[in-house]
């Protein structure tokens, strides 16, 4: 399909590639600037208490110790997405995460001692850690805002048709609760920060940040410092995830040390730590009923879905606005109703994580689907495919499909891993499927949605974009590179990818929505047409041409259908800049998606196009253990274009293995609010011993929209993967596993339910 | 005169004062990049020697050596203005500065001791180190491509009018020979070059340079890699005055030591290094020859140059065209005449240095006015006043004055010292004076002479400006910061510049020529303007008023006329961001002055305006010693509009005290061709107790072109110093120097001669 393009479709290494596996390239973890001090953090060791006193003054006379702060030295100021989150925590602790003091010191072994010499008299105070108990009447109070310990700005409802009468239509209803765990994203790269001020007072925050230009405005407000006079760098970081969206207290909390310290502060996330205080993927508690006719029509579905929240709101709390879109529109479904409660409960916090929340709606609404085809007595293939949407269908809840691949996913997907030869076999092998819908157009959750990008072309040919965008070590740099060398038509190597300083970069509103290539590709190839344009112009005038006779690929400017005949384009740059009217090739592109905002009852188009996909598995469950294998998974994505085949296969290989580790490996495990096992030896993360065969399937759809048709396809690689793993269970061994992630043990124990259940039938 | 501007003409720090005074900047000098190792050059022993064999087998196995490069190591290219000048010397050396053999390893320690482990044996050539001896039949030959020792594309003859029929006409023929010595720039920051190769091949220069651009081409000419690939850096540095124009053989040898070695290499000058392989002013041989009429009409000026170009040519060498401007325009004078040579020799080579040969033409050719007026026995102010130029004169060479403060700085500059009542009155104390002219408005010496701009205004109001321009110390930064805020309408403390990083700046010649202020000032002007537009208009479209009725000013859009009612200019800025057809202000400028090319009669208008300044100073002359003092020093310089007025005398200051040193204290000498006082216990430079009294006078001439009027004014600051003084020595003692410096032994010599001839007159 690409045999057109030079660039787009090619499998182009990742520019940074080289850098990463050399070790040449300096992590932020690894950075080192003069007279810089380490900073580390005092954490609560209660759940839930009043703080009585804190005590730093044996700290604060340790030699080495440069600054020592409490929320006593620094403005009460609330930060995150609902201002619900002191930086340091006075009056009292909330959570096993709450941070109470910091310290500066000249070194991390210092720093680590200073706070074992910090006291802290605490009033324990009693303690909740399940959602549903935090909001019966007579639960502990965790902010005194909310006496019913919900986050009132995400209780929310909606509604498309009506389920009621619906319900009463269908020919097959059922009803079930599913349970979703606490996950973390065990990013390679943990959290750090390095704040230095100029002396001319102007801040530096070298930061993980997925999200600089919010971020800049977000550590503006937590500092009381004029944003005018803060400049954010992402550094080199390894992974974000979601996990890097928000600014988290860690961030201010450093800042303040270097303000105090009057010298540079890094803060570098052990990783315990990172386990413990960075946020989790929320748990969920879904009930979920869903109604069809006899022939397989889908006519409703009604979800009550409770969130914890933990302590303090992240942008993580928005999550259900994501999986909204799932239960409102992943296939056609005339009548929806959802109503979902987020309650603060006194467990660390949760974040936004890769699919922010469609992971979760996707493995309860999917692994529905199958239960409802069982019911129906059809093959979950073949309900699918007759619910799939299609190209065009307008949703209940106003999202406009435009390019659609799903019954190509669905189809090809079952096919890549045998699916009509191997499903409700006997034996202990069952295949299953899931499928996913997600934005793929950039996601309108902030006024701007847009990105902009300069583009310069040098005399000599060397091309630099300064992209808005975010590389967090997704590729993103290398698929703009080759969009700016698809539309200027010069190689990619030429092109070199400058971004995510404040400072220079223009703005975009970040990392997240798997929304880069969509939009800051739209934005960078706007900004390459209009050099290309420039230097075919001034082509003209050199070789005294029309432009429309001209055309530019590789580098060679030629003249239409006699490409054997042609000048270097740099040379065509110089005949511009060096003429006496000359000018450089320094263009601007700024891309704004055209969707809209969610109106007050949810409804819009907030994303300029829409992604696909479907994972068919093959497992085998051994029922003397109850360990599940996975087989096989076959992985058919709708991704518009794969503008870079490798780079979106090595999204795809890297979401299944965090779909696998949710549904089969992975969970924070937490008593009384402290976590029990943060660490990689006991948080048990995939291993390529775990991996199964991946076959990709790339559905090219072409959207009209992306930039040479490509969409957004970096989240749903990890959402299909649990469902689809629980619906093969299901088909092996006649288990339904509703709350993950599925171990040996739930498998055992489901199995012997269910042999118990056949003895007493009989 | 500047009542009308916010940030124009205010007294604006520095930006980069704080971070300089504190300590906090990290000059190049102090980088450290990892596994950076230090470069060491081994120089001849001889002025001119056959290299007969080096032997680099003991460097090359001392433990902490990482890499020995000879010119066999590396490509045959030879660098420089003329192309005449191998990186690394094989064959034969032509100066005791020739780069034979270089060394990188683990310390500075090693690498030094390295160098003494290299033995290269020589056979001395005959030598010659006058450029008078060195175009004589006979001479030894340099380079064998200039059998003759001349470099002839320097060669150059140009006239107007026609001299000898006007000499015939002068009433008044006087003619005399001046010599002007090796002088050198003294930077603060010595020469240094750090460069590294990423691991995907890019290589980074950090970089003394004050041409990053030109620097970038003439890096890959050098060293054979595509300018694609190359990025350069220019870093903090301690000064420039010109030695930092041309890419010196050090920088190409670091990068083959860090290709060699496989990891960064720095090579830092010491100040001995400094000092002998560093460049110099050129030392100038100058028959000047000129006639005027009994009124004071000047009519005619014929003068002969030879330099002396030590043994390679810089861009240093073509410094005759700038002389060429003063002879032919500096004052109204209807014939002239130049030729000019310039002569290999086997002294260390020259090169570019404030005032680009200006120094050295202004000094003869003021000498000669004062002493032309003192044949006509006029005021050499009034002779001067008499054939100033005037605004709207056309030169000879085609140069087009268009503003003209000249009288007003004759007249002030006078007055200032109490030229009228001083002036030849008996007792040891004088008066002189002496003016200059010099390109104010860029300098078309490169097929562009353009700068561009990029400026961003970002949600909250930072505007950045991202400038081709460099500072390197002059404080360009702070001016270009003040014609962004007073264009936009914005405070200076919103405004942070970026500069010279070749991939990330649009394009700029180089600082060269005091254009900046000019050329790179009208550049983010226009990028300002443009970036004001669009937030009136988006300020119009947000308040429903026509953009005609509004204005911007100090951060604040209001009516015209009706500055008390006003929105923040940043919410106005967002206004336009998040509306649904939103746009960022990201806005570029470019700069190409209307100036001309000189045609090959050496005819043109190079510049868009042009600078003038009188320096008028009183000295007193100690008859006993021989020693000259300066009492006060009165600077008229005609600037267009001081722009930073601090600055503005910051720059007058630094060139009067380089000027002072020219005109009394500064020689590099030299022996067989090695330097004898490579320190600065033996070179004297003046400091704080030669500095006298100094008043600037700032003559406002307010320039079309120019950015709020403004011209360059830099290097004009230390150019009449010199002849200012010597001039004010004759009027005091009656003695005239015609070489500099003028040591306490000349002019008692001088005295002793005048005296032995007063006698022999009785």
């Amino acid at each position: 399909m690409s045999e057109e393009f030079s660039f787009v479709g090619k499998r182009v290494p990742k520019l940074d590639a080289p850098g990463k596996v050399t070790g040449q390239l300096v992590y932020g973890h690894d950075m080192k600037v003069p007279r810089m001090l380490y900073g580390k953090i005092l954490r609560s060791e209660h759940a839930h208490a009043r703080i009585l006193s804190v005590d730093t003054s044996r700290a604060r006379a340790l030699s080495g110790v440069k600054a020592v702060i409490t929320a006593e030295d620094i403005p009460e100021v609330k930060i995150g997405w609902a201002r619900d989150h002191p930086v340091l925590k006075s009056g009292k602790v909330r959570s096993t995460r709450d941070e109470i003091a910091a310290v500066a010191a000249v070194d991390e072994d210092t720093a680590r001692e200073a706070l074992e010499l910090i006291t802290v008299e605490y009033e324990e105070l009693p303690a909740v850690f399940d959602p549903e108990e935090a909001m019966r009447p007579g639960a502990p109070v965790i902010h005194e805002e909310a006496p019913n310990n919900i986050q009132e700005k995400m209780r929310q409802s909606y509604y498309h048709g009506d389920v009621q009468e619906s319900f009463a239509d269908s020919d097959v209803v059922i009803e079930d609760r599913f349970k979703l765990p606490f996950v973390t994203h065990c990013c390679m790269g943990t959290c750090f920060c390095l704040a230095s001020f100029s002396s001319s007072g102007e801040l530096t925050v070298w930061s993980s940040t997925q999200m600089p230009f919010l971020y800049q405005r977000d550590l503006s407000m937590a500092l009381g410092i004029p944003a005018t006079k803060i400049r954010v760098i992402k550094a080199v970081i390894g992974g974000g995830f979601g996990s890097k969206l928000d600014m988290y207290p860690f961030e201010p909390i450093c800042v303040f040390l270097a303000q105090k310290a009057g010298c540079p502060v890094k803060i570098t996330f052990t990783r315990e730590e990172e386990f413990m205080a960075s946020p989790t993927r929320q748990p969920v508690i879904c009930d979920i009923k869903s109604g069809a006719k006899k022939d397989g029509t889908l006519l409703a579905r009604e979800v009550r879905m409770i969130l914890d929240n933990g302590a303090y709101s992240s942008w993580g709390s928005t999550t259900p606005l994501v999986m909204m879109l799932t239960i409102s529109s992943l296939y056609r479904v005339p009548n929806v109703k959802y109503d979902v409660t987020v309650a603060y409960t006194n467990n660390p916090y949760s974040g936004a994580m890769r699919g922010y929340g469609n992971p979760q709606a996707t493995f309860v609404l999917e692994s529905h689907m199958d239960m409802l085809a069982h019911e129906l007595g059809m093959d979950p293939m073949e309900f699918r495919l007759k619910n799939a949407n299609r190209p065009g269908d307008v949703t209940g809840q106003g999202v406009k499909i435009s390019t659609c691949g799903l019954t190509e996913c669905i189809e090809s997907a079952a096919q890549s891993i045998g699916w009509k030869q191997k499903r409700a076999k006997p034996g202990n092998r069952g295949v299953g499927m899931a499928s996913v819908f997600h934005v793929g157009g950039g996601a309108r959750i902030y006024p701007s949605d847009g990105c902009g990008s300069t583009v310069k072309v040098d005399d000599f040919g060397k091309v630099t974009l300064i992209t808005g965008s975010t590389d967090m070590g997704q590729g993103s740099d290398t698929v703009l590179a080759q969009i700016v060398a698809e539309e200027l038509g010069v190689p990619v190597e030429n092109i070199t990818v400058v971004n995510t300083d404040t400072n220079i970069t223009p703005w975009d509103v970040g990392a997240h929505a798997s929304r880069t290539t969509f939009i800051a590709g739209n934005s960078a190839r706007l900004a390459a047409a209009d050099a290309k344009r420039q230097i075919l112009e001034a082509a003209a005038q050199t070789l005294g041409d029309k432009v429309e006779n001209l055309d530019m690929k590789d580098g060679k400017v030629f003249l239409k259908g006699e490409p054997e005949e042609w000048v270097p384009f740099a040379k065509m740059v110089r005949s511009k800049h060096f003429r006496p009217d000359g000018d450089v090739i320094l263009t601007r592109g700024w891309y704004e998606p055209p969707t809209e905002k969610q109106d007050k009852e949810f409804r819009g188009n907030i994303s300029a196009t829409y992604s696909f996909a479907t994972q068919a598995v093959e497992v085998e469950v051994d029922t003397e253990t109850g360990e599940v294998t996975v087989l096989k998974i076959g992985a058919a994505h709708d991704v518009g274009r794969a503008i870079n085949p490798m780079a979106v296969e090595g999204q795809i290989h890297g979401g299944v293995s965090m779909g696998l580790g949710y549904a089969l490996y992975e969970e924070v495990l937490l008593e009384e609010g402290k976590m029990l096992n943060p660490n990689f030896a006991d948080y048990a993360l995939p291993t390529a011993l775990e991996m199964p065969p991946i076959e990709t399937i790339l559905i090219e759809t072409d959207d009209p929209a992306g930039p040479f048709g490509a969409k957004g396809m970096a989240e749903p690689a990890n959402i299909p993967t649990a469902p689809a793993i629980a619906n093969a269970v299901y088909d092996a061994v006649g288990v339904r596993i509703r709350d993950l992630p599925i171990t040996p043990e739930k498998v055992l124990r489901a199995l012997r339910e269910k042999a118990e259940k056949a003895q007493e039938g009989k």
